[in-house]
């Protein structure tokens, strides 16, 4: 079903010195199903995340929040994190912040610490009391599961509506020393990530200063997650966690702007950006990989406006679904993204190398047997020039099929 | 296919004097389609229009605001409109242009008027060359048979992926005069206008000030066309045109204000705003008519952006399609609608009067077969009150169903 997209195989999920992971079932999704999962950090780990802009975000989100406010100086340190799929704990008001609040006392008993040292996840149905009894009592057996080589494990149980299980590692030199990255994420539909995605966790066991990983967090999600979209839908329980563990052996990392800096964070978005791309190539019901990149705009920010009008119009996903290169949608969509002072005159549109419009008009050398062509294909570049500037920015998007509708109203039963 | 809509019987349809259609076949679309259609309007009527936002706006688009911004005193006046089907004249550049004037040249000759007295309008596929020499060879027959009883054969003829003719007329009395009020719209996908919306005729013999045509046309279009949605995308060709004929004998409405005024407004706005539902219940693959209604914002424009960001949700679109009351899907919805400072502790969600969500949270008595009971009815009202302040907004939208993907997906073949 995924548009080119094969779990990673586990020799190639390296793991991060520092990171364990703790697997189990405990009833709340369908049965047979692993739906629970603790992150157990040693101490001395640093932590940076960023979460969803929506107004009605989710218990654990708040609690989030605030736990890591606690804990911006490392006199405490965030040491678990405890992931439940099958229950998003949104929408439940007062009662909803208590259940997450119980289940992460119920964490921190087991493990000895703090319940401030712990960041609870919740994915799944929006509205519904979250079963923080059937938590604790699977927390043991979770905790007892715990391994440095359960990344793998830990991708395919945060799976909701997902196909695949996301997971993706790197290494990189910085000083001399390697330096392992490792990610998971997960997501098919509600996805819209603004700030951040539903669920990405990204390791390392690089040494970094903690004042770094707040803005390390913000710079890996807006070239990633937040550059992604299958249905418009901001969920209300988006979460990217970023970790560094500083256990390797090289110099303290103080600035992103350092070689070393530089180096780390081109290693940790190559990462980011493959778990953003699989949401997107697991997006529900997808088809096809559609990178929309829009340049020569008097401003990135508008690029964007651009880039996601056309990535979130239903026409133009429908015609990309069906391969039929009914592009004057495209040209719509670029005309009501938002921009007042556009000139429809100066706007050129391409299907990955073949110029369809050229100033505003079908380009006379264009023949649809061209446009079909590249319609057909399973990964497709859409590349729109304003004419107006100099500025570019990049979506990605997949294509909306029979199945997109199929899978949501079809979801929960 | 369309919900709780039929075609007003041709009895039900009232001529009004002054206003003439007739209809042809030009063979721009398939073979046995009527495609090409000539309003005539006697001297002395008042005309006043409003078009799509969309920068990409087409051709014919351009022209209407040309030949109505020449027309503004009566001194030559408005005599005809002229729709074509199959085509809609947008993203085709100059040559676009050339070739919809061509075609008023060409009608401007056969009723022996200056072609700026004529408005253009198209509707069909997009980035396509306009056939303008079929049109003017279909013009003659489309003159002879221009007839006042011909509004229906007039709302069957400008249909696309429309399935059911949309035409209402209604009757007032203003100062002792009987006066009528005739209109027809078209439009199923790539709905959601801004400022107006693809193809509507309104006309009424009432005796009205050309100077109060263009803020009537603007008036009105805010309450019907400029409040309902399919799928969120703005057409290159939206166009709203109201006429007054001035046959009616009563005093001239030289206000809105006055008493005339206000009964003329509120008659013409029921009918534009039947005519705009209809759209909504003719949508593209739409099984359900979804009325939202937000209260308690703080201005209406708040109020306008959180009704459309639950109409625009395609997860709450296939929920309703599906009749799962999977309903944290609005919650989500209205938490990212936009609104920077919004409260989720505030917020109430009813379906039809079943009390689902209270202060942001599942309400302690709703079960969930009372939402099921609501979702499986083909009329359904969201009120979500946002609990910040008195100012209200509505917007009507329909379900997205397997049949929105099939229709987008042959369109064309």
């Amino acid at each position: 079903m995924a548009v080119n997209l094969l779990a990673t195989p586990a020799a190639d999920l390296y793991p991060v010195p520092g990171v364990r992971w703790g697997i189990t079932e405990a009833g709340i999704r369908k049965a047979g199903r692993k739906d629970l999962s603790v992150l157990l950090l040693d101490e001395g780990a640093c932590v940076g995340a960023v979460f969803t802009q929506n107004r009605f975000c989710a218990a654990p989100v708040q609690i989030c929040r605030e736990h890591l406010a606690k804990n911006g100086g490392k006199s405490l340190g965030i040491r678990a994190m405890l992931i439940n799929t099958g229950n998003a704990n949104a929408g439940t008001g007062a009662d909803g912040l208590n259940r997450a609040q119980a289940s992460c006392i119920a964490l921190a008993r087991e493990l000895n610490i703090a319940p401030e040292q712990i960041l609870p996840f919740s994915t799944g149905v929006i509205m519904e009391p979250l079963p923080h009894d059937r938590i604790a009592a699977g927390l043991p057996a979770a905790v007892a599961d715990a391994q440095a080589s359960h990344w793998g494990k830990a991708a395919e149980a945060i799976m909701t509506t997902d196909t695949v299980a996301k997971a993706f590692s790197r290494r990189v030199t910085l000083g001399g020393a390697s330096v392992t990255i490792t990610g998971i994420s997960k997501g098919a539909g509600m996805i819209r990530p603004n700030m951040a995605t539903m669920l990405g966790f990204l390791a390392t066991d690089a040494f970094v200063a903690q004042g770094l990983m707040a803005q390390l967090a913000t710079e890996l999600a807006e070239g990633s997650f937040n550059r992604v979209t299958v249905d418009g839908d901001t969920s209300t329980n988006d979460s990217f966690v970023v970790m560094a563990t500083n256990r390797a052996k090289h110099a303290e990392i103080t600035s992103l702007d350092s070689p070393d800096g530089q180096a780390l964070k081109a290693a940790m978005l190559a990462v980011a950006r493959q778990l953003a791309q699989a949401i997107v190539r697991d997006g529900e019901g997808a088809t096809k990989f559609i990178t929309v990149q829009v340049e020569g705009g008097k401003t990135a920010a508008e690029c964007r406006l651009v880039a996601y009008a056309i990535a979130h119009s239903p026409l133009v996903k429908t015609a990309f679904f069906a391969s039929d290169p009914n592009l004057g949608r495209i040209l719509a969509a670029v005309g009501y993204a938002g921009i007042a002072d556009l000139d429809q005159t100066t706007i050129d549109l391409y299907l990955d190398e073949v110029l369809v419009a050229k100033n505003g008009g079908r380009h006379v050398d264009y023949v649809e047997a061209d446009g079909q062509r590249v319609m057909k294909q399973s990964e497709i570049t859409v590349r729109v020039s304003l004419g107006r500037g100099q500025a570019t920015d990049t979506v990605w998007t997949c294509d909306l099929s029979y199945d997109y509708v199929k899978i949501n109203a079809d979801y929960r039963s």
